[in-house]
Order: C-alpha cells, then structure tokens, then sequence
C-alpha cells in the first residue's frame, strides 16, 4: 500500500499529562488517564510520492510549512526509518477539532498521522506499538489511538504506551469559551513549569498517586471518585502552572464561571465534575443520563458539545477515505 | 488607666501568610511582608470592669458571644497573665472592614485589641512587643501594628513580630467583589493546606525564597520587581489552596476578570499588578501617579477604594475616642 487514510479522535484526561521526562522522545514524568471522544474528529491521508524532494503537508486545505510541516516530517522520519523506505509523502489533513484552544488537535492530529503512515510505508503495527510511535508526535496521541478510557504509561521508550481500562460508562461535556490561539502554547507552558514551577516535583508525585486511586475507581467504577480525582487533578495541574515564573494562566473569568456552574449543579444534585487542559476551555463529566442537563446548564456559558466514548484510531476504507 | 481607646487599620500581603508552623503560638511557617492601609480602620475600646464576672464583647454595636467572644476573651487572658491584673474587661469594636471576605478584618481587629487591651492593663509595651502579642490573636495582626511597608519574621515566639521596612512609595487599589461570608473559612483553608496540599511543602521554601528577593527590591526601590513578586506570590497561594483535597478555589470568575484587565493594563503601559488574599477581592498595586487610572478601569467590575501606606496601630486620646 502507498496511500492510507485513517481517523482518530481527541481524547480529555482525568488525569493530565503535563511535564516530559525526555523532550525527544516524548516521554512523560508520570502515568496519565484520558477518555477518547466520538467528536471532532481528524481525517489524515498519507500518499507516498516518489516523485517529491520533500514531503508536503495540506492542512484544512490550505499548504502548509514552517514548524507544522517540520513537525509532520520529523516524524515521517520515524516511520520511513522503520520501514527502510526513503519516499516523501504527501500529508492532506482535516481537522475538526477548534485548533490551539486547549482541546487536543494535536492527540487526534498525530493519532491518525501515524495510524496513517505506518500503513502507507507498510508498516504492520500493533496497538501498543502505533500508541508509542504516535506518542513520539505529540505525547498525548498516545491515548488517541486507543478506544474509550486509557491509561497511558510512564516508564521508558519501549513501554511508555497507552492501553484501554475498563471503566464505567460516562459522558463529557465539552464547553468551549474561546477558540482563539493560547498566549503561551502548551509545549512552551509546560516546559515553564518543569523548569520554574516549585510545584513541579509535587505536581509528579502527586499525580502518581492520583493515578493509582483513579485506575481503582475505574475498576471499582466508582464515578463520585472518578469525579472528585478528574476536578482535583485538573486543579492542580493548572496551579502548576500559574506558580511558574513568569505565572500562566491559562483558566479565564469564563473558564471559572463553568468551574462554578459545575459545583453549583452538584450542590442541587446533579453529580458533574469540572476539568480543563491547558487552555481556556472546561470539559464536564457526567453520568449519561445527567449529560442533558449538564449541557443546557451550561449553554448559557459556553459553546457545548456532548461526547462519549469514542472509538481508538482506525484506518478508513477506500469507500470512507473522500479526505 | 483602666480604659483606653485604640485604632488600627488592615493590611494587604505583598508576600503571604498561608501556614502556621505553631497553632497554639500562630507561629508562620514562613516571614511574610505587607502594606498597612490607610483606609477600614478597626476602633477598640478596653475597660476593666470589676464588677463584671466575665469579658463582654460588642461588635458593631451588638453583643457578640460564641467563638468572637471566647477568642478575645482568650487574648485578654494572654494580657492579663503578663499585668498581673485578673479583672474582666468590656470590649467595645468598630470595625469597617467588610467582614470575611478575604480583607484582614482580623488583622486591624486584635492589633487595636492588642494596644487598646494593653494600654487598659498597664502594660508598656514596644512596637516589637505589642506585634508579638497581636500575633497571638491573628497572626496578621502582627503587621497591623507597624506603619507602612512591614516584614513580620517566622521565628519563635521571641522573634516572631513586624517590623517596619523602607520601600518605595505605591497605592492599593482594593477592588470588592463580594463582601459575603466565605464558605471555607481562611483557618479552615490554611489547615487543609498543610494537612493535605501536596505543594504546601513547596510553597514554604519558595515563599521564603521570594520573600528575600522582595525585601531586596523593596530596598533598590524597584516597583516592577516588587509587583511581579506580590502577582506570583498570590498566584503561587491560591494554587497551593486549590492543591488541597477536598479543593478550595477562593478566586472566582469576578475575581479572574480583574487579573485579567490588570494584566491588560500591563500591555497598554499602566503598570499595575494583582494579589488576592484568602477571598475573592483582588487588590492591585500602582505607582501613586498610577492609582487613579487603575481604579477608574478597575470600577465597571468591582468596588474599589484606593488606599495608600497607612499608620501603625495607636491610643487615641480622649477627645478622639468617641468610640
């Protein structure tokens, strides 16, 4: 095969991925858990062109070049080494996921690059092993790959992976405030704060621990717990980084005002929890049948979206593949 | 004398108190430094009364009893030991702080206790001395005592008081969101911090890190390094609050959209910075040229009163205290 088209889906942790332990190989500080949505999608095709200088990279329609074109080609590099092909591609993209808002286009972006490449460039790879190659694009499309709530493991190149963990049934609410680019990116925050932030080296342990007590309450499927865990994480992570030097913050009035919406319906009974990635938008969790009215509790505040569980990374037939 | 009158006034940290390394003896776990305002005073009356039985209070004109009245009651008791004197007293404050939210009633509150009650028991007492005592009553009392700009050390019970320190001329512009009640007490938020934040420890050492880069640019005289300290110091709090577990988040969205515009005036050359206690009022600092344009952008979105370097806790004579 020399073409392959496959599509992946953002996915939000519970517990964040925030600080690398190595910055090339995109390994984390510590264990995170995340959930994949069934919305905004990425669709990326990947074409050998044995005729090109160089790979080319199509996004949303429009050329691109520059750091995301290198970024995509760095990562080609990965797959070309692998598969002892030295062929160009050319990379046609759609996203549908508000880029550079905090929601994860880059987790659904490199999820389906390297679903893609590997199976352009003939690659034969298994789960575990596309979650580690994808991950080496950007960290969290490592969970991307993988269907449902994942945990994704700290550890070394070789077993830093994202596997599925059974877990109960939830819905999230995703309320988006602003769809504009961040001031500080994530990768430049996050760097910031394993440099500069005193809370780092708790930020790790902490979430460490977290983790471990989120994996019980997944499989004891405990949601209260999973809740609580998902809110205080997020909290935390977020007061990382505003202790860094200079601070970052990245949750607005409006980020806020959903953080207090979301604790207001659970003191009348509608159990939601709150969490946000690094930017201004908040995802609340919630049983499926409480989701309804989480979103037009929260429509007033945000743009809303509901998700579920969506499926892991997949190649897409050539009667699917119109991208 | 047997009665005296005395006024103080609250204080804002530039660098917080946020932990107490001795309950018993409010011992800080770290020396914290503020501005004493000019604005809220706290009037108290002492007299000793040696028919009475027991410490009366009036708060605001009404009899107070329960926790107000015992704990003043157990500061009186501190004040008693040294005098020698085991008369009870009649306790008579006005205060103009709005109560509880996240302004140092507290503060202004047993500094003129301090004094007044000293004054009343025939106690002569240094600067140093009736901050020490103060301390034992709320332990920002202690900087309600000294003028102005005032470091108030960690130590022991000996060495752990105000003191005055020379600093450049700036206002406060004290922008009131919410003068409700809050619904996590500050000694109730300080404790769970200690017990439960895992960036408390952190907090400790990089407050005691940043307070000596404050006393240094208060020394140089250098506005911006004194307010980019005070910003990050308040960041730094109130995510060590919102560490905790369960969480407490004391900023809410009214509270974001001053950081917000402050940090907008930044970009647009006003320079002004943002700190918040442990409440949802901010209070930003400026240049004294600068104090009127920061209030004048500050008001669509709150309250706000300018205050500037106020006077040390001190007796009023007859003819002052109507109180």
């Amino acid at each position: 095969m020399s073409r392959a088209v496959a599509r992946a889906h953002p996915n939000i942790a519970l517990i964040k991925y925030w600080g690398k332990q190595d910055e090339r190989l995109s390994l984390p500080a510590t264990g995170s858990l995340s959930m994949t949505l069934d919305i905004f999608p990425t669709t990326t095709a990947v074409e050998l062109d044995p005729r090109a200088d160089a790979d080319t990279l199509q996004l949303g329609g429009a050329i691109a070049g520059g750091v995301p074109l290198e970024r995509v080609s760095r990562f080609l590099d990965l797959v070309r080494e692998r598969a002892g092909i030295r062929t160009p591609a050319r990379v046609i993209s759609h996203n549908t996921v508000p880029t550079g808002a905090g929601l994860a286009s880059s987790a659904s972006g490199f999820a389906a690059l390297a679903a893609a490449a590997a199976a352009a460039y003939g690659l034969s790879l298994s789960s575990a092993e596309l979650s580690r190659l994808a991950r080496r694009g950007s960290g969290s499309a490592a969970r991307s790959v993988i269907p449902g709530v994942a945990v994704w493991h700290a550890g070394d190149d070789a077993n830093s992976f994202a596997q599925s963990v059974p877990a109960p049934a939830f819905s999230m609410v995703v309320a988006t405030v602003d769809a504009q680019q961040k001031v500080v990116s994530s990768r430049e925050a996050m760097r910031r704060s394993v440099q500069t932030s005193p809370f780092y080296p708790a930020w790790v342990t902490s979430t460490a621990a977290s983790l471990q007590d989120m994996l019980a309450a997944c499989r004891a499927g405990d949601f209260t717990r999973i809740g609580e865990l998902t809110e205080s994480n997020a909290l935390r992570m977020h007061a990382t980084i505003q202790a860094s030097w200079p601070p970052v913050r990245y949750l607005g009035a409006a980020s806020i005002a959903i953080f207090d919406r979301v604790a207001a319906l659970r003191a009348e009974g509608v159990e939601t929890y709150a969490t946000a990635d690094a930017g201004p938008n908040v995802v609340a969790i919630a049983r499926p049948a409480d989701a309804a009215a989480v979103a037009d509790a929260l429509r007033p505040l945000a743009a809303v979206q509901v998700a579920q569980a969506g499926p892991g990374v997949r190649l897409l037939g050539d009667d699917e593949a119109a991208a």
